[in-house]
């Protein structure tokens, strides 16, 4: 066996995501998620601190990397499609996540421990993506809210997106997710039921 | 002393609230928030559980309100605006915690252990949230969406009124976030320069 192997990553997370699917994530060690990929504890060590970080690898880098990316959108668009074009370059880098991503998703769902991890990598991002809007002038607190909305569309883009592969790419589903999101909240939809400002 | 104090409560959190801004939440004790607040450590229980709980007491009841409250929307309303008046219904049962708001925010923002809390509290909101709005039709994907932005709209809204309560009601607080964010993602505000559908 090679020293290098750029497949052993992908063969260790496919291990261990149907290991844990089929048996539990609870019930699952890092020994078997190892026999099961054919490669050593050792070749694990090199990738994953652990079989969590199975789930999580990498999602300390995406606070900073999401905020990169805002800073990285043309100037000249305004703070939520900065944030659309931000969040698009970011899910592109997921590509090699696609064929794990539903899987991933019941596996967080069956723990309450992995959805407050899950739920903690979000509210990092969430800050991050906040921080770099307030940079491009938003005020504190439609920043956060801009960001808090750009997660739910990101996240409903992907798991859209990873749904179903074939029907359209990221950035389709990330158009066509704000696109809707945005026919649901425009005052022609009934924002005018609510009460007038006095 | 009365058996019965309607103001025992208050008094209560009012006293936890200060003493948590003061000294902060982890050197703080049950027997000084009660000796702060003048009454015995026995009203205190019959209120409140243990001082995590003067942050979050009802929350459990928080999700069966919410979707409570979006079942008696007018069956008229599309999704997104019955999740609207659902929110303004139940914030405006939290009045009394108005005076109290801005210094709970400080405080959980204070302790990752009650971040941790109040997004596991938010989590639950929102899943009873989508789960109501798909016994109104919206697909499972879209209810979520439309759940997690209404989250988001609500603490904004929430934030906004409670930092000046003077300045307007909730209810236009809400109308108010929910149009600046219907602006933020309007397609003439800049989707047009994402990709086309293919």
């Amino acid at each position: 066996m090679p020293r290098w192997d750029p497949k052993a990553q992908d063969r260790l997370r496919a291990a261990a995501l149907e290991l844990f699917v089929e048996q539990g994530y609870e019930n699952t060690t890092v020994t078997q998620i190892t026999e099961r990929a054919g490669l050593t504890r050792r070749t694990f060590s090199r990738y994953f601190t652990d079989k969590r970080d199975v789930l999580f690898a990498g999602s300390e880098q995406l606070p900073d990397a999401v905020a990169a990316a805002v800073r990285r959108a043309d100037a000249a668009l305004p703070p939520f499609q900065a944030l659309l074009a931000a969040l698009v370059d970011i899910g592109e880098s997921f590509t090699d996540l696609v064929p794990h991503a539903a899987q991933r998703r019941a596996v967080i769902a069956s723990s309450p421990e992995l959805q407050e991890r899950e739920r903690t990598k979000l509210a990092a991002v969430t800050e991050a993506l906040a921080g770099a809007l307030r940079e491009r002038g938003a005020t504190a607190s439609r920043a956060k809210l801009l960001a808090q909305v750009g997660i739910a569309v990101f996240q409903t883009a992907f798991e859209r997106w990873t749904d179903q592969p074939e029907h359209a790419d990221f950035t389709t589903c990330v158009h066509e997710t704000a696109t809707e999101l945005a026919s649901s909240l425009s005052p022609a939809a009934g924002l005018v039921t609510m009460p007038e400002n006095p």
